[in-house]
């Protein structure tokens, strides 16, 4: 009888846990979608919870601020592709492959999810959450090529600023008009050049079989 | 008599429209100060005459709309830049030092004007103005290196996206951080490596002495 007390609240606080989740994955939903089509300043708290269907007051039992629910949608968007990057070239050798395969898959991820591409364009290049969760990622792969003796860059930060930024101009690219055959490959081709690799190697590298990218660990 | 007339109402009618230039000028100075601080997007009509301290009315004698503004503002920072470096341009003969030192004045302008640098990261990598009046001047230089044999690049389009996004990032990194000595010239090497220069010609063409930039012609 105890026993079976116990499993019901455990299954009630599961149950609202689990509801609690949904609503707040709701609201990151809602407000990727509106960041990625009018940009990310643009969207207030209310519209937020109308186009989740949700009163108003029930943001602020989920964040604190407008602030903290971009930063759950960057989180949300970009964490878990950084994260699956991260294992794909895990036991990739060349750092010239490791930095062209990610790259092509963010391009080919904005193709695939524009929503999601929208807004990392519109948060732009300059937006502190996306250098925080992307530029330590790009600075260890372009430090681990020059190590390697692979690539030849005057500045890391300045290489990293400078992938960074024409990622997400390549990514607006994509977005907003027919982009070239193979823009993935493409774009790689330019970074590679970029960091000191001779265009013909470039070339070959950006072509090699690309690894799928698992979102789930 | 009739000739005194005349000359007065000449100087009325060039008093009223010296006054209507500046008064102009008053809310694109405003708009450019609160759009480089807090995003081109969060600034409001109301907002820009309060700061250019005019009645909220005024605005509409100007301007049609708040995008109209925005290309004003652009057009105002940008234009006379570009048009500045096409004239300190016009006369190099390498395509490398043509792209060299536009980029490095660019960054360099960011630096001694953080204002005009914050509006330029602020429209960001995606603005369509931006875009329409940067954009065909690198694509431009661009194709010149190409077809002198200076530049390998894959694809002109995605090149001109890079140099576009890789400039807001570098403005961004100069106006946000202290950024290393001579970024100008970091900068610009980066970008020649990206265009196929090799990296120790890429060091020689950056450091080329910088004819100074006129924005009056």
């Amino acid at each position: 009888m105890g026993t079976e007390t116990k499993a019901t609240g455990a299954a009630t606080v599961g149950r609202q846990q689990r509801r609690r989740e949904q609503t707040r994955a709701r609201l990151i939903e809602a407000a990727k979608t509106l960041m990625a089509e009018r940009g990310v300043e643009s969207v207030g708290i209310s519209e937020i919870t109308d186009a989740a269907d949700l009163g108003a007051g029930t943001f602020y039992n989920y964040f604190q601020s407008r602030d903290e629910i971009v930063e759950a949608v960057a989180e949300a968007s970009i964490e878990s592709v950084g994260a699956a990057l991260d294992r794909m070239t895990a036991d990739m050798e060349d750092p010239a492959e490791v930095f062209a395969s990610s790259l092509r898959h963010l391009v080919l991820r904005a193709t695939s999810d524009p929503v999601w591409g929208w807004f990392i364009v519109r948060m732009g290049a300059a937006h502190p959450t996306l250098i925080a969760i992307l530029g330590p990622r790009a600075a260890r792969d372009l430090r681990r090529g020059v190590d390697a003796g692979r690539f030849t860059i005057p500045n890391t930060d300045i290489a990293t600023s400078c992938t960074f930024g024409s990622l997400i101009s390549a990514l607006h690219l994509v977005l907003s008009t027919e982009p070239p055959a193979e823009t993935d490959q493409l774009f790689a081709r330019t970074m590679l050049a970029m960091v000191g690799i001779d265009a013909q190697e470039a070339k070959e590298i950006a072509a090699r079989p690309l690894p799928a990218l698992r979102l789930e660990p």
